[in-house]
């Protein structure tokens, strides 16, 4: 099945005319959608973990799971720069599930609203035949009406991403591994079990003069940027040499773990920012800890990829893909 | 499982405090939730079908699941006297899943949106190795920052409902029996195919003096007048005689289909509105094409069956029951 060219077609229906509806300042097809609202913009978004598909119950607890879907969620809410204001929270639940795990799941979403300075305020239960699912809608508020959009990138911009690529990734392979003790790598299981949604960097980018356009890592860096390029008409070249690993992926790499670089690339579910910019920003934006790892050119919807000044083939999808 | 005492842990976990966080108006527990957003009062609200549990493939098209799936939820702003604004969509999708469906499901969800004023402005797409499942998150405006909850009926007020009651399950019961040819009863089936949200109709209902509570028959009429006797803390008498039937209904039990007043009762998803008010209000409420069915007193929690004047036992559920 070709996702995205499905999501296409939904999307033709639900906007035949090419603009959002009335009240709807940006529709679908960012990261969150944003509705006018007396002024001050409303922020919305969606997004599922579902059991087999997203997470094992025997690789995590189901407080992570629960966790995990609240900063999901949130995380879209960063990359426009909106600051969250409330959760709606809908579980599918076996008819064999003990309780015992919607209460743990439950517990850890509690647990990230309170972290993260967000309530649940509804949602809704319904039985189903399949796996569990917890599904997400998270709203939130522009500063002022603003927010940052994946389609704003211009040639010669820099291209930037916070923290560390790969980890999530390869935290994953280190849990899916029974011969890796998962305690040497914590960071790298604590990146794929607890992703952090970048709020407060969000709101930072958002108030830095020269930034164009801001998503979040969820599908993997390469397919994020790829999304980016092409929803704002331009290119992009990436150093791959300059892409921010973990300490722990090089140390997992020495003791027989997969590529650090190609998990930087492919791996999904990192959550960090993906940032284009004005080359002035950079001293901010390095402040803020992001990372220069390339520069948007007018290629358009080409990315290539360089190591110390030499062309580097794309790497395979070799990570873990869902829909 | 006994849902709603997991519902009412689950609500705990989420609301320590037992009351909601800042800008939150009204949190869990009614049938949408109400953010202060600048004065004007946002209202939130989320809902799933999902396959095997709400529809099969084999009794509806993939548009009736779409045009249901907005109508659900729509039907929540409908019970706030809330005005929509707009749905995000997730969609749970089986990998051998063709997309026609997926297409005709998106299809039958912007004939909805269309047909009720109300935009897709976001959404996700998640892979299952279960069943096909939508779930829609509706937003929506209050008027000038009035609702209506369930928590407010008083000893003394009214129980009307709007349209008929029972429809719905007996559609269901047409579709599920072959033997019963289904184009004899178009009312019924359409009632369980294509429920319309009552939006105008909980506008006015809004804006009528002597109107103290109002809620959404989704669980089937008794459970949900049981919702609303728990939370305003009274309870209800209900003339059995009284409870609209549709025609058709009385035309399939002649023909050898189920008991009418047991569906009116117990059958679920007619997604009508239920209402109390002040005796006075009763004129401009028939009017709106509500009927009278009962009155509140002060029996907290009790509900009290009477037909022609004597007791009438509440039937066992026999209607179809989902979480």
């Amino acid at each position: 099945v070709d996702e995205f060219a499905l999501i296409q077609r939904i999307r033709r229906l639900f906007e035949p005319t090419g603009s959002p509806g009335p009240g709807i300042v940006l529709g679908n097809g960012d990261d969150a959608a944003v509705l006018d609202t007396d002024g001050e913009g409303l922020v919305a978004t969606t997004d599922s973990l579902v059991e087999g598909t997203h997470f094992r119950w025997d690789l995590c607890r189901p407080r992570d799971v629960g966790f995990k879907a609240a900063a999901v969620s949130l995380s879209d809410l960063a990359a426009m720069g909106a600051r969250p204001l409330a959760l709606l929270v809908s579980f599918t639940l076996p008819a064999d599930l003990d309780d015992k795990q919607v209460i743990g799941v439950s517990r850890g979403l509690a647990r990230a609203c309170r972290g993260f300075g967000v309530s649940v305020v509804g949602g809704n239960v319904a039985g189903t035949q399949g796996p569990f699912e917890v599904n997400i809608a998270a709203l939130g508020r522009t500063l002022d009406g603003r927010y940052l959009t994946r389609s704003g990138a211009r040639p010669g911009d820099l291209v930037l991403v916070s923290g560390h690529l790969g980890s999530a990734a390869l935290g994953l392979a280190v849990l899916m591994d029974e011969d890796v003790p998962s305690n040497r790598y914590r960071t790298l299981v604590r990146a794929f079990l607890r992703p952090e949604p970048r709020l407060e960097l969000g709101l930072s980018v958002l108030e830095t003069p020269g930034v164009h356009c801001a998503m979040d890592v969820s599908d993997g860096f390469l397919a994020d940027l790829g999304h980016l390029v092409r929803a704002s008409g331009v290119g992009a070249r990436v150093e791959v040499d300059r892409l921010p690993l973990c300490k722990e992926a090089l140390r997992f790499q020495a003791a027989g773990g997969p590529d650090p670089v190609t998990a930087a690339l492919n791996g999904g579910e990192d959550y960090e920012l993906l940032v284009c910019d004005d080359p002035e920003a950079l001293g901010r934006l390095q402040a803020l800890g992001l990372s220069p790892v390339g520069t948007v050119n007018g290629r358009k919807g080409r990315i290539d990829l360089y190591r110390h000044g030499r062309k580097y083939p794309v790497p395979k999808n070799t990570g873990y893909k869902h829909r």
